[in-house]
């Protein structure tokens, strides 16, 4: 059975790996794509190498006829997003990709993004979309919510960590290092090449990252009490691909055995050996996921790091991984793809 | 029905495309792994990229039962190959993806590659491996020889320019820019990322890189008669990709329609607009090639220009494209995954 | 003795290089500096890279007290620079390192420019800067028109070869590689890191260029007749640097004779071995060029080589050398740092 | 005053980089260059940006007359150093690169470099280069020790913070992105372009870096009790610029306080205001640091940010600030070159 898809921000980049992604997919077929402002090209116009592909033109969203559509992809900006979908019909699957509805609490979305959230009954609605943690939730879901990719990469390294108790929960660092497509298709002077590329600096330091929103969110209620992390991303000259690098205090060898246990049966997710350590390089344009685990010198410390690509498994395939659930497809169907190295 | 497949040389970046192309390949699964230096070890130690898919350990070459295998592709250092080769069992269909077997009169091999050939057997044997242009032989053959990356890229833009009498044959320029991997994985200080990274140079400049032993073959074999062009190669600071600016003589417009025509029914040649430029970051990590006409200001010139991924429809795509014509698959089968932006 | 500079249009990347060219100069004091958009801030918070050096604040044009000054380099977009060096002072001297005074015909202007010059009277006073060559009429000159950093490039190669009538002047390809930088700190979708980064695609291609005006202009100039070259420019994903090789006809041995007895006594021209190839990586950061020439297996065929820092050599490097010619300083003061590598 | 100067080793990336920056000094003369496997080259040949800079052959060092020589460079490999520099001639003022002589104490030497001391004289003789800390020691001094790159960021965050008590000494993490150039000219897999470019990963995780005796040793020295720091270094795909991301527990705004104190009459350590971050392609290219101090949202913890060049600030440029001190020469000299950006 090919279910019928509609990509709502089609020329972003998140958009445009949901396409190439869908591109092989067994059991999707893309029926609608909507861009604002690029109505009236063809895909392959906005990006050349999808130029292939066949695909239906880039709409506005109100043109678009959702009554033959099983499941639309949402990857629009922040804050749009709550009132298109608001707008879409009940009886639509959506896969939301934008910040819009990853927190619960109508005051930590305010908290977060700075005004009140325009649509908390949908807010109230929809499904954390970490995929390996809410299988079944989303499975059943109407409407998930993708989770941010930094967060995404965070909740991999820490998660069950929290959940077996086994790390000090008032002591956690997660220094990120975050490739440049996270921010999007955006014109913005620090994303110009001649700005970023051969350095690195840190941005939304201190504690001021959307993402430490949702870390909030989920951290203290598989701990059952707040929990606060300390964040701090670094922004990279290269184009995809998240290293959290997070700093825990434990057993590092139960940490490490405490990871291979829980995603022993992950599809996406895999431990590295104890002391091996993950690159971003070997994730690249994939929905896989590294993990690894190293004892610090200093008794009682580790480090635990976590290597995805922020558009695949931080975005697009995240997004597929659950639409395949909510659809009732095969849990891994077009994400099978292996990374692109070199 | 799946067939067997070896990959001798699997360490290298040739034969690391290969594993991953064929990790979705429908028809194909791998049986074998050669790496000599790397015996014993699994691939996903060479390349943790690799490490979440199910493979053969690397082995030695003589290690090898070729008795259930349909097919080797041969991923060796030039010259290796021609001995490993001649040692294979007659049984056994090969697509080579080295030096060693693309020029088919002895004089030539010596000429470009310094030293007598070791199999003029097998030179003789071998069917060149342009695809799409070589359809009925390559299925037919029992080895077939890979192009070289570059010699590729320039025939795309060339060959039915030449066949169809549209371009002055005394008057080609071929600037090409090459993108690192397509100097494998060798430790060379030139290829060093604080050598190389943030700026370009020309190499083997002056009509001296070997793959000119390929454009004088095929070209003078199209046309008729010796057909000699200038060639300029140059090192880039990107991973994949290689761009070919074309200078010609003729009609700009014939040019492009010649182009056209001759790609119309091609699954993997896209011709661009009159006019459009193509991009190396738009066919990255895939087997489609873009091609790109424009004419010159001056009457009677025109660019045209190839956009494809050296280690894909340069290399390891083109042999897997060779592979599924002899085996009798789906010429198109494991080879239509989108390309990968950004 | 010291002489007061102003620079006009300084939040830019050629302004910033002139900040830190000054920085060191022995005979060169800023005193103003403007930036409208930016005016009020310090230089160092526009660009931190700057932040230790003493220097005045942005201001407005018109906020600027020229009565002490001695020479302005105008750093500021094309179109705008004819306005407002018509509102300066005729007893300053002046740099310009636009487009604007670059081309002697206001028909010529019109034509690559799209409209009527504004200023055809300095249009008409304007030197054009490429120092190496109008030295005496620099020396002279109250308005200096520093040259497009691509014709720059061009020019290096071919100059001595059109003057001394050792090439083809009808067979002439330029194709050319350059870094980012060149575009200037501008918003644009296609100098974004995700979209440049890893890999390349020509721009302005088919002779379209608007260096192509300064090339017929000064070559026609040279050989007394017109002549019109080939010209491909690439958008390379560096920032600083650029590669321009030129196919030409003639004696590769006289070809390499002849620049190499043009540039003998050139402080910043480095004509290289024959068959040496030139490399932007070692000219980086630096007023100094590297020529490479080499000859073809076809007879009577070279390549010229042209690596030279678009910011440096090919604008604001240059600016300061015809500056000190200008103001009858050492013309080699403030410009003798070594090329930064790796 | 001119002095004459040697550089041991000059054919590695901070060989180069001391070249380069002596090329502008106005008070050094280099009158021998050694590099034993390129001996009988001259430097333009090993490194073409620095061919116009007229220089003396690479020797090998058994073949230079130090007698002439006031000063010598060593930038020979780890262990090298001690056998060349025993058999100098004691009125030999040198400044050594390399790690032999950063640790004083011979156990800490055979712990972290794995085997004995094979001079302890020397290496008790030898005085500790962070400039800024060792000014009256190093201007005494015969024989001074480089840092390391990674050891000088991490000092210039935490000397200070350390030497006024304002923070957790049990509490220090150091999150370091470092560029590749800080692993020398060395021909290994992880330093291809192919293999680094692109992404990112850690390497020497877990307490293992060698770096960390200088912090052991530095630290504990100033706190008068051992003091341990956690250290993750991750290579970075670009060539120069180290950023040391350090957590620490203390009052933010002392902290800032602190260091900006501490710093307000250093030639080359810029502190930001309070709240800024530093980014390494500010400093690239220069002797010059930028210290950044932010408040974490978790009250009683900030991150410190040191951004510098590993070539330049990290270790050649350090080398010249120390050979300053030695000679009596202005301590700021040749040093003053303004980073190179974009």
């Amino acid at each position: 059975m090919i279910h019928t898809i509609a990509i709502l921000g089609a020329s972003g980049y998140t958009g445009a790996e949901l396409v190439r992604l869908i591109a092989t997919h067994p059991a999707m077929r893309i029926t609608a794509l909507s861009g604002d402002r690029k109505a009236g090209l063809s895909m392959g116009e906005v990006f050349p190498h999808l130029r292939h592909l066949p695909l239906p033109p880039l709409q506005k969203i109100e043109e678009i006829d959702f009554s033959g559509i099983d499941l639309a992809f949402c990857a629009l900006p922040h804050a749009t997003s709550q009132a298109v979908i608001s707008a879409l019909p009940r009886t639509l699957k959506i896969v939301d990709l934008s910040a819009d509805f990853r927190l619960r609490d109508p005051a930590d979305y305010e908290k977060w993004y700075g005004k009140p959230h325009a649509a908390p009954d949908l807010q109230h609605e929809a499904v954390y979309g970490l995929t390996e943690f809410y299988r079944a939730e989303i499975r059943a879901a109407r409407l998930v919510a993708g989770t941010g990719c930094n967060a995404a990469a965070g909740q991999f390294a820490l998660r069950p960590l929290i959940s077996a108790g086994v790390i000090d929960l008032d002591e956690i660092v997660i220094d990120l290092k975050a490739g440049v497509s996270g921010a999007g298709r955006s014109l913005k002077e620090t994303l110009l090449h001649a700005e970023l590329s051969g350095g690195t600096m840190p941005y939304s330091a201190g504690g001021t990252h959307r993402h430490l929103g949702e870390f909030d969110q989920e951290f203290s209620l598989l701990a059952g009490r707040p929990v606060r992390v300390q964040f701090t991303p670094h922004l990279m000259p290269f184009n995809r691909g998240i290293l959290a690098t997070v700093y825990v205090r434990g057993n590092p060898a139960e940490i490490h055995a405490t990871l291979a246990a829980a995603y022993a049966a992950e599809p996406f997710l895999e431990v590295l050996p104890f002391g091996a350590l993950p690159s971003t390089r070997s994730v690249g344009g994939s929905n896989y996921a590294h993990v690894g685990v190293i004892g610090d010198r200093l008794p009682g410390r580790a480090v635990v790091m976590v290597a995805l690509d922020n558009l695949n498994k931080g975005s697009s395939g995240q997004a597929i991984q659950n639409a395949n659930l909510m659809l009732g497809i095969e849990e891994t169907a077009g994400l099978t793809l292996a990374p692109v190295f070199p």
